[in-house]
């Protein structure tokens, strides 16, 4: 078994919502050591929405799997001194600090690169001038709400997954491996922003939306589940389901047309036309035909059937799932293997490396953890696969880890480190029993 | 200046579409040599929309800036043979595969780590047992289409921003950089693989939607533009425009209560349903009702006010925008700083690190560049902001550094490339002219 990919690799996480905390925890579900550093009492999203029947945060426990937490009275100086000291004693692998927060002197590149010259320091922001902005408001300004949606619909609609929030959390993780590339080789720090909505912008340029706008002084239409410049859509199934197939070459198309019987009339269809399916173009130029003809022969098949017609077809489909048809999915065969640091045990096994189990009923990617201040829950692993899965770990209990990580980074006693969280500079488990009772050997 | 962070990396790609491609040009932009390999005459994506008035390809264009290209006849094995010489001469800091292409032995990590043992490979699929899968398939499993758009609509509404490509690309970034680490840590290579379906599957479970159905046994409602978990919503304006307002906090709330005149009666209707508007779930629980108090103070007034009296508070909120009103905003005041390489100049200065100049009117990471095939467009450079901005660069035509790199890496002469070319094993420049005629000195 070979070490995991970012061993060595410390990171100080002061953070909060979605990007940073999911930059933070990419790095540690590929084996850095990630410490994410709370004010006492948590951030502003520690309840986030959704929350577990026992009240705790699921948005909070998904987004910090594999972290160790800290906590830190922010408003006192001797709390601002010991992350200072942290950022100083993190090693050869350390001096490494990623952050959402803004306007906080003692938190800022200037004042911790005195401490550590070679700091690594991203900052993530809302706007490029440091202006706040979250991914609801940057999403309005980038045009993709108004062409989502039904055709008729002439509202914006809002997109559910947070993806800006999520292109930026992986953003920032790049942004810190590749400072820490650098700094191997040049023993220089880094000093990095990143705005969120420089990172929608980004992509949606990197896409060709506004090279098209400008060029073409128009907008996109609005177009339901059509897909721009090719032949995708969704369609009605005989037992009430519903299927998106997507035809993005030729070869799809002509599979689709074969699978489905439909070669003959999509031939006189193109004839009468002057069209070629074939072509990207054409298909989309045709498109309501297309799905028109393609319509009645979904209507009058269930699922399973259609699984078995376009099974051995290139054709590229999926039922629509609710997210409870998913979980379902997901545990058919009641046979996922259990993961991760069982609650209470203090010692996990960090980034173990169990061999694949996806012949084993469940999906590899996933495994139910035990999830302390919540329960047993379906928790993903790191998408990056790499000679057997890791098991996806937990988060740690808001706290969990300050009188280790005092001592382990910091030397501190645990007269020491008692001393502070009576003061309340550092805090302690707020699931109670361990305060400051853990400092590591 | 400090040199780019990536400098010295070499990343071989062969890829097509958004999640590789992608990938690739994150590096690009953050100063790694990316050579993208496509077949002569382009992969599958060489024409893909939107297209400018010229015909190319603006996706195209916008997904491979910043990389070289080589096109060799894969079909060849003479061809294939090239590549593997590539990935054996690509220098200490290359022996970095990235693609999306499966089912090919010559391109897949067995074949090539016998040339070279300390191999980077990362492989892009669609789903972790390899068969293949795109955006559109894998989101209509995921759950959020059936949560997306107004709260009367049944169907599915997809999302029209690739999110999970995006977020797949991103992740084979940081699976490379990661691997590099340890590579150079170890001098052990990497084999690794990423499916579309597990990136989803990952983000999607990490934000806490497979926790949450898996513990409440039934589905989250579809909202509209609502927030789940607290209160943000688009309103209509007095001049016909509609604008997102987000308060994800106790203090946001307070704020917009504050200017919007209504701070007394959000304080009685507390009172009369007993609520506290501070809390997430008491402003979730009774969105509709302080919806329809706000709605009014929007509908009576225009973007122009409201943005005067929302100024000074923590308020966040945004304009919808057309991608075109976006094109208008980005290049208002018409003082894009031009930059990027001019056409057919054939020597860029990469990865150059002109100042910011945000205060000259355009936004910094938006440039206008000379994209060989295109015309000038606007295209953004990198999010990750470093000690000033590297301009964006364009993309290059299809085959145009194939003479160069196969020189440079290979030590080829400009015969023997002349030769490769007359039969068709290896590719040129397809704007002509300029066949094999540029070894590099």
């Amino acid at each position: 078994m070979t070490t995991a990919l970012l061993d060595g690799l410390t990171v100080l996480e002061i953070s909060s919502f979605v990007a940073a905390p999911l930059g933070g925890m990419t790095l540690a579900q590929l084996g850095a050591d990630v410490i994410r550093i709370d004010p006492i009492g948590g951030a502003a999203d520690q309840h986030r929405w959704p929350l577990a029947p026992s009240g705790a945060s699921l948005y909070w426990a998904g987004l910090n799997k594999a972290k160790k937490s800290v906590t830190l009275n922010f408003r006192d100086p001797d709390g601002q001194r010991i992350l200072t000291d942290l950022v100083a004693a993190s090693g050869p692998g350390g001096g490494i600090v990623l952050t959402n927060a803004v306007g906080r002197p003692w938190l800022g590149y200037d004042q911790l690169a005195r401490v550590r010259p070679d700091l690594i320091h991203l900052q993530i922001q809302g706007h490029h001038d440091g202006r706040p902005a979250v991914d609801y408001t940057v999403n309005a300004g980038m045009g993709f709400p108004l062409i989502t949606g039904p055709e008729e619909y002439q509202a914006p609609v809002n997109h559910v997954l947070p993806a800006w929030d999520i292109a930026c959390g992986l953003y920032a993780a790049i942004g810190l491996l590749s400072a820490d590339r650098h700094r191997q080789r040049t023993g220089e720090g880094s000093r990095i922003t990143l705005a969120l909505e420089d990172v929608a912008l980004a992509v949606t340029g990197h896409l060709g939306f506004l090279a098209e706008a400008q060029l073409a002084g128009t907008d996109r239409p609005r177009i339901g589940n059509h897909l721009y410049g090719g032949f995708a859509r969704d369609f009605a199934t005989a037992d009430g389901e519903r299927v998106m197939v997507a035809t993005i070459t030729a070869r799809h198309f002509a599979d689709l047309a074969r699978a489905t019987g439909l070669a003959g009339p999509f031939a006189e269809l193109e004839r009468l036309l002057g069209a070629d399916f074939g072509t990207d173009g054409d298909r989309y130029a045709h498109r309501e035909v297309i799905a028109s003809l393609l319509a009645p022969w979904f209507a009058e098949r269930d699922v399973a059937d259609i699984e078995r017609q376009l099974a051995g077809t290139s054709v590229l489909w999926s039922r629509y799932r609710r997210f409870t048809d998913l979980v379902g999915d997901l545990t058919r065969g009641g046979d996922l293997t259990r993961g991760g640091d069982p609650a209470g045990d203090g010692d996990p096994a960090r980034h173990g490396d169990p061999a694949d189990h996806g012949d084993r009923g469940g999906h590899p990617l996933i495994r139910e953890i035990d999830q302390p201040g919540v329960g047993r829950v379906l928790a993903p692993g790191s998408p990056l696969v790499r000679e057997g899965r890791p098991a996806p770990e937990p988060a740690p209990l808001l706290g969990a880890d300050t009188a280790a990580v005092l001592a382990d980074l910091l030397g501190l006693s645990a007269q020491d480190i008692s001393a502070l969280a009576e003061r309340s500079v550092a805090g302690y488990d707020r699931a109670g029993g361990s305060r400051v009772t853990r400092p590591s050997p």
